[in-house]
């Protein structure tokens, strides 16, 4: 089921860690790459311009299905020809399918093997997931990675409850596989399992078959400990199929990014940049801050010296301190620059160490 | 007392209108100029960069002496070597002098001759402001232009509120001028007198011999009806002395500041552009729009077609008014630049058309 325009070109590996490009049919993106999470068509404080200028410079941003199906819902995006121009932004855009928030933001009425009934988490209304929703949905809003719906099981569920969400998900995946896509549109297969290996890689010989244009893990870092998170990505990230992106789903810190990058993972998202930002906790090369901290009123140093972006380059933690306290939007726009730039560097320089200490692909 | 690097230049003038250049040390800004106002050393939601940037290139911006003396407090902007540099902005600033927000925010505890003593409205703290602690914040400040601490009656104060008031200003215009300030940095006078045509001349009477760097028309649009507002300029902007800026203080909507040009007045400030974008209401060149309406639902329009700022170039009313409803901080970001650029481009068009239709000075 190869997507037309969408390829992953490997460039050179370092152990498992992986150098490459997906190639999509809105231009290249060198990996390992995190993905700014832009929730509501909006990744949140900034411009598209602002996302796209360099040193941030980011490639692909992620749009989530659940939040825009159910505001400004599809009759808006559609009238605006789709997500990108909805938002302004000519870049990649891969679209989660809803699957994740429908199980950890809504309130579930029922699932089934068909799909799931929820209420919404804005305004109570209640509305159906199916596969094919979903896939129809991820279609108008014409991104170019789609995901899979899937199951995610919650924290602590027992072995039961995620072999059943396996068996749905293999299942929801072919469902998704044969829906109609949006013109260049790639499809990725989501491996759940939880924290057991046998049951990821149960569920990933399930699934790679069905020749996804890139594979994910989901389903970690939901509360199990960095340790568990760790030790199942060490045993199966590098077991999903080699000529594909991989995508590690919702992590995390910049040391997640390292160790998954390390693990053999391609591709990351999470609120946590931006998210962090606007709650005053901002990462340096020197570790993170909360700016907050009485001991910034005074200091007119930038917040990270070394790092290239608006923010250090013209204003001081004591400016940054004071907007925090005095809940300027100025702040959350400021930080979020920050904060993404440096995961942006983070994954840049991880990758070139890759590509000068590792071996030509 | 005129201030060394700070000169007006009239370049024009139609009927009462003027068109001209002030003159300062971080440098021109040709008038009739709106200036952006930076409350708490920020134009809420805007960079200093985007200020800067054509097409809405703001020359001159306002700081305010009591929110910066409440938060971050002096010891701050001191640290950070000024206000210029504590907020990355290197062109000129005008502080207005704490009057008017003692008066209109805080809650006062006593006023007599020597100035006012009051409780922040932040934290309830209790402080002192002086026409010599005014200077003084001023002076650390380091704002470009400083305004005589001045007595501001409250709307529907009687005649002899309005006459006590305008002989305390007087006096404390003269402690004001005695003061130190900082290099370079001018200082304008403020008249007093509600909407009482004779009073507002016996004001400018006492103040005129002061030769300060500008005047600044006070206490208007404060809760009187426009009607009122236009008839005290209409009378008194044009007696102002025209070898010196004319200042309307806290004025208005893109009407107001077009009548008020046309009563020859070089200077305006206001909340409005930037409060109300954050608020939904949005200035176009066919008026002012409410971008919460269901109309603009759907509607791929740009906010307006004419206007040639990143909002109206980027993005369209529908995706204004997705950001609006979902709360999102690219909104008020998208929605200041804009009204900024609108109010920029009021400013522009009329002076242009007093160069063009006017006499050369």
């Amino acid at each position: 089921m190869r997507t037309d325009g969408f390829r992953f070109e490997l460039v050179a590996t370092a152990g498992k860690a992986r150098a490459g490009i997906l190639h999509t049919p809105r231009g290249p993106v060198p990996t390992p790459v995190f993905m700014p999470v832009g929730t509501a068509g909006t990744v949140k404080a900034m411009t598209a311009r602002e996302l796209a200028e360099p040193p941030l410079d980011a490639r692909i941003i992620l749009g989530n299905t659940y939040h825009l199906y159910l505001r400004p819902g599809l009759e808006v995006i559609e009238a605006c020809g789709g997500l990108h121009r909805f938002a302004g932004w000519d870049r990649p855009i891969l679209t989660d399918s809803g699957g994740f928030q429908v199980f950890s933001l809504a309130a579930i009425n029922e699932i089934d093997d068909d799909g799931v009934t929820f209420r919404s988490h804005i305004d109570g209304s209640q509305h159906r997931l199916t596969p094919e929703q979903s896939m129809a949905i991820q279609r108008v809003l014409g991104s170019d990675v789609a995901m899979c719906f899937d199951e995610c099981p919650p924290a602590g569920a027992d072995g039961g409850a995620h072999d059943r969400a396996m068996a749905r998900t293999t299942a929801w995946a072919a469902r998704c596989a044969r829906a109609e896509r949006a013109p260049g549109q790639a499809l990725f297969g989501i491996v759940q399992g939880g924290t057991d290996v046998d049951r990821r890689r149960r569920h990933l010989d399930q699934l790679a078959p069905m020749d996804f244009d890139g594979y994910a893990l989901g389903g970690l870092s939901v509360g199990e400990s960095s340790a568990e998170t760790y030790r199942v990505l060490d045993a199966v990230a590098a077991e999903l199929p080699a000529d594909r992106p991989r995508y590690l789903m919702g992590v995390g810190t910049p040391d997640d990014l390292a160790h998954g990058v390390a693990a053999g993972i391609d591709m990351f998202d999470c609120v946590m940049p931006t998210r962090n930002a606007r709650n005053g906790a901002l990462f340096t090369g020197e570790g993170r801050l909360n700016i907050a901290n009485a001991r910034f009123r005074l200091d007119t140093a930038p917040l990270d010296a070394d790092c290239p972006c608006e923010t250090c380059r013209t204003v001081s933690r004591a400016y940054l301190r004071h907007l925090f306290m005095a809940r300027e939007i100025l702040y959350s726009r400021l930080a979020s620059l920050h904060n993404l730039t440096h995961y942006a560097g983070t994954m840049a320089r991880l990758r070139e160490r890759i590509v000068r200490e590792g071996r030509a692909a």
